[in-house]
């Protein structure tokens, strides 16, 4: 019997207000890839300040909709995250799930430790690690803090700060029509038109597979910004807070079934079409 | 001697709310093109219930910045639109401004009358025509009446109606970052991707000369949505009200200085760049 590599596991990355009292298409899919009855999830509250109740709502909806475990992870400071119990706990999911609050809370609080080094590796064995609203923002390599929302794009007006590091190259913003929040978001492309800026709507997430595909999920849509083939750009001129100037960004407007390969940058129609 | 032929008139087009008490940079424009102190500005507030206000404020600004003459043109009615007073009084015009309100009360009030009719052949003989807000929407041949704001983009939810016709192939928004009405314009688009999107910011305005290029003036930015290149649309599918699906479409943002020409689609990079 030879051993297989190990798949890395999925990333479910939610925009903020899931349905949790209707068909609950999201929540349902991240127990599916958990295992289901033979699953366990590990519910992560570390980004509120007070994080028992929505810990508690998140393992009780999960239960309901089929998990065989689930648990609430008590990490609200950094001592915590090198509780070797925790970290003994995190080994032994199958998905981990990230509640929202606030995202700084979440990588200054976990950032480089043993929970974090246990949760990277839990992905590469094949665990699903999900998350929404803070818990959204936090998958990337560089997260979005904060930024002015319904206004028009300013240059280094959208703060930015090192992510958990699960998903590369990419941008996460969540709320995001709901917020009005495309400006921040181009200016955090416009300085590196590099990274992929993917916009999450309320009640919609993304799935993304360990190939770099994502598929949309839920009710609302997805905007991907491509930055790539940007010609004019005042984003390197002083005067910082002034107007941003961007020309020819591609703009991808997506909502379920529909999809984006990470790796070449082209939109994906829904498998049959 | 020989008459040369006329010279079209510019376009002001102003996405609201342009700065009224600091250093007035779009007001100002306007009396510059109206003619400064030859010049002649009829002040139309047809999009307003109330249209005295409005009328007088406008009337009052363009004379204390300079204008020769200024007067408010009373219509709020068709049977004011037919009365060969008002008429003439456009025919005297230099420039025409159009106040914000309800841009349905424009078209429906002034469309197909010979006050709409003296304005076009004015514009041709080269007078200004300026508008803020809903008098911005009614510039173009097909003008946004209301839609979804702060939503993610969803088909046929975009009320279209006939506008002014003085700039072809082209859909206006205004308070365009202000009020998150980015999807709008999409759903907008995704009907008819040959159209030119411009969602134009508060305190900002495009000055489209007769070359059909624009450019910039104002505080904020300038949207430009190009939906030439899109690939996978889902806009002519069945269920409306349902996410709508776009993909690659190009966007410019566009500050003070910046311009796009109309004809080629390409933007433009500040003279002397």
């Amino acid at each position: 019997m030879s051993a297989k590599a190990p798949v890395p596991g999925r990333l479910v990355i939610i925009g903020g207000a899931e349905d949790k009292d209707g068909e609950m298409a999201i929540l349902r899919r991240i127990v599916e890839l958990a295992g289901g009855t033979d699953g366990n999830i590990a519910v992560v509250a570390t980004a509120s300040g007070a994080p028992l109740d929505p810990a508690l709502r998140y393992r009780s909806l999960f239960l309901d909709l089929g998990i065989g475990q689930a648990s609430c992870l008590p990490i609200s400071s950094r001592i915590q995250a090198y509780d070797p119990g925790v970290v003994e706990r995190i080994r032994k999911s199958t998905g981990v799930f990230f509640t929202g609050g606030d995202q700084l809370r979440i990588t200054s609080i976990l950032g480089g430790t043993p929970v974090h080094k246990a949760l990277l590796e839990r992905r590469m064995e094949g665990a699903l690690v999900a998350g929404t609203s803070a818990g959204a923002s936090a998958m990337s390599d560089i997260m979005i803090v904060g930024g002015p929302e319904e206004e028009a794009p300013k240059k280094c007006t959208t703060k930015l700060a090192p992510g958990m590091g699960l998903l590369h190259d990419s941008v996460i913003d969540q709320h995001f029509a709901q917020r009005g929040r495309i400006g921040r978001l181009l200016s955090a492309i416009a300085q590196n038109p590099g990274i992929t800026g993917i916009g999450i709507d309320e009640d919609t997430a993304i799935e993304v597979g360990p190939d770099l595909c994502f598929t949309v999920l839920g009710s609302q849509t997805v905007t991907v910004i491509d930055g790539r083939n940007i010609e004019i750009t005042n984003a390197s001129e002083r005067a910082p807070d002034s107007p941003l100037a961007l020309t020819d960004v591609t703009l991808h407007i997506l909502p379920k079934g529909y999809g984006y390969d990470l790796k070449t940058g082209k939109p994906l129609a829904p498998k049959g079409d």
